[in-house]
């Protein structure tokens, strides 16, 4: 792997794909069956039979392209990503791994010949939900787990309809009753970390071994509005002083806890937000994450006494409401161990470690033994027109890419 | 005093006086130099007339009544408030001073006659600022402390120039020169409470002692905004973290120091503010106040430190930016005294306290002795339709006042 240079051949297909739905500042916004994503699309399709795989749609509009197996027919290595973005994204999210997929397999079948087993790289219709209030479009439907009935009342932003929208990108529902796919045997993603470890670590490759698990709530702490001035400290129902007691615990609780564990207060708001008025309400949002659900549990019931003790104590009343719940999940630890093999076989500078943020392995690793690798996002920025990430650090993540799926393929 | 029903006649004139400028909700909006302003100063004029009062306005609007003294000509005594409202506010501020006034020199003249002292009730024309940018515009005219140039390029929210809404109402600035009045020996403000210490604590009368001064102060942190996911807690810079630090650290240094100081933390604003992000910038105020100055200082300095410790600890950025510092100011001790034994001497249910929020006594006391009186506020509510005082605690309110008017002008 030695003399073809994979970084500056990955940038370059992310330069060409980053075309498509390319914003005035650089960024790209390719929203689901909009014209950009079809066009986008239709390119892959193109530039993937130029490479002689095997190229089709399902659907909903996941594309494939294919190494035939010339062993185990029945048997498919997947790898792959979302060819949507958010509003004015990077060049990196979600294309890269798509872009690492297609170089991938074409080293492999020009190295390596055909595989034993098939090898498809999957450009999948959707994940962001940046424009119908849906994500892991693409995943579900490969798993067949995206149910028509969640999308069908959906509209977009100028209230288009899903349906439509689908219709005329060229697509439909699946068939009732259609067969899932029975022949994906692991599914690897190549992804950006979209923070900042790897870059602080100096690693090139990140091996994920767990996806966190997400619990977000809502706090509402309820005093008494009362004159700044007029009213002496011991009469006061301050709902503010009893937020920021309840933030600073769960700092607390968090930094005892220690990594994986994170908590974010990312959301402050005071009734009536006036200098001289002692707020009457505040509200606050929690988002804790970790890679363990019993630890995950643990914390946020923690945190939840807590709160609950300091409000008591400070005369207000509070209100916790828990609206997301999500599992950490857990990739398969036998396909982990050969990457993990590969990357020490091939020099790799690589790094164990979980992801933070939610990505399309999460719903793959259910149903298939699922991987990912990470590569540096420089200073953390993500879902911005400043994602970056250096063309050596591009390469390495798709030699580890190659090594994997020859380990998976080709033995 | 005994057979006269104060609270009662008290209860009536603010009714009347209410109507002028009277919402549809039942609060009341009287800004300065408006047609119900005007209603109201020319009701009270009548008024006063019928009572026997000389009666007469100065350049700017302040309507003055008057008892002639017979025996000191040249001594005046004053009592009243502000006329003007807030926007919606109820049927006390302010205009229970000058109700209060009214009744109190009616009383004494049929009581006891004509005084030795003159004494004149005002129904000051502005205190609230609601109008125009500029609050206690009627004292300081009394005072010959209002500068034209401060408000001849105000213009109030409908794009009234300052000096045309004067000159529409048949008033205008103070001739250059014009000789301040030297007469005034006394000023004694009744005012409501706005706050809940003497309903609390079961009182009718409070005599004030101070008037707090103030110090407000903006407070910025900046840290970094980053993914709640991906961005492990020791590498983040999380300005909520260390605001929340603060305002706990602000708290507990207040209870410290104990009453009379308050500290208030009204108003706080996070950027980005969204449940997922790092907030990377996080402003909120901070109001104090103390009736001693040196302590106002003294416990300003000592947050400001430990604030600054804070984010050095934290690794963020601070800026603490202090836009007002208005000093304490104390009331006339020997009025206080008279206006004390008064009250012991009448029976009165009465407590020594300070003001927590600002009067137009704070601007007269520099330049004529002055104290003032406070009558309860139901749930401390002011500014507000709901604003309330019992009858019986009008009365007694009224009554202190008497005694203190018969004690500074009738020996």
């Amino acid at each position: 792997m030695s003399t073809f240079d994979f970084g500056q051949e990955t940038e370059k297909l992310l330069k060409w794909l980053g075309e498509f739905g390319k914003d005035s500042d650089g960024g790209v916004s390719r929203f689901l069956y909009k014209p950009e994503w079809t066009e986008a699309q239709k390119a892959l399709e193109q530039h993937m039979q130029q490479l002689g795989f095997v190229v089709q749609y399902d659907d909903v509009g996941n594309l494939f392209g294919r190494l035939e197996g010339t062993e185990y027919k029945d048997e498919t290595i997947l790898t792959g990503s979302h060819v949507d973005t958010v509003k004015n994204g990077g060049l990196y999210d979600g294309q890269f791994g798509i872009i690492a997929g297609i170089i991938a397999l074409d080293y492999l079948k020009k190295e390596y010949g055909q595989p034993l087993r098939n090898v498809e790289v999957v450009s999948m219709a959707e994940e962001e939900g940046s424009r119908f209030p849906y994500a892991f479009w693409g995943v579900k439907n490969i798993l067949g787990i995206a149910k028509r009935e969640e999308v069908e009342t959906m509209v977009d932003f100028e209230g288009i309809p899903f349906i439509e929208a689908m219709r005329k990108a060229g697509f439909r529902f699946q068939s009732e009753g259609r067969a899932v796919r029975k022949d994906l045997k692991a599914f690897v993603e190549v992804h950006v970390e979209q923070g900042g470890v790897l870059e602080s670590e100096k690693k090139s490759v990140g091996i994920v071994e767990h996806i966190v698990g997400q619990r977000r709530f809502t706090i509402e702490i309820t005093g008494e509005a009362n004159h700044a001035g007029t009213t002496p400290m011991g009469y006061r129902k301050d709902a503010i002083h009893a937020a920021s007691r309840s933030i600073c615990a769960i700092m607390d609780i968090t930094k005892n806890y220690g990594d994986p564990l994170v908590a974010t207060v990312g959301k402050v708001e005071l009734t009536p937000n006036i200098v001289n008025v002692v707020p009457g309400k505040a509200l606050f949002t929690l988002d804790a994450r970790h890679t363990h659900k019993d630890i995950l549990v643990k914390f946020t019931e923690e945190v939840t006494a807590v709160m609950q003790e300091i409000a008591l104590q400070a005369g207000v009343e509070i209100h916790i409401d828990m609206w997301m719940d999500a599992d950490p999940v857990p990739m398969d630890p036998g396909i982990v161990a050969i990457i993990k093999k590969q990357c020490e076989k091939n020099g790799l500078n690589y790094k164990m470690m979980h992801s933070g943020a939610g990505h399309d392995s999460q719903i793959m690793a259910p149903a298939v033994p699922t991987a990912m690798l990470f590569v540096p996002s420089h200073k953390g920025i993500s879902h911005s027109p400043l994602e970056f990430t250096e063309s050596h650090d591009l390469g390495e993540g798709v030699k580890a890419l190659v090594g994997a799926l020859y380990e998976l393929a080709y033995k």
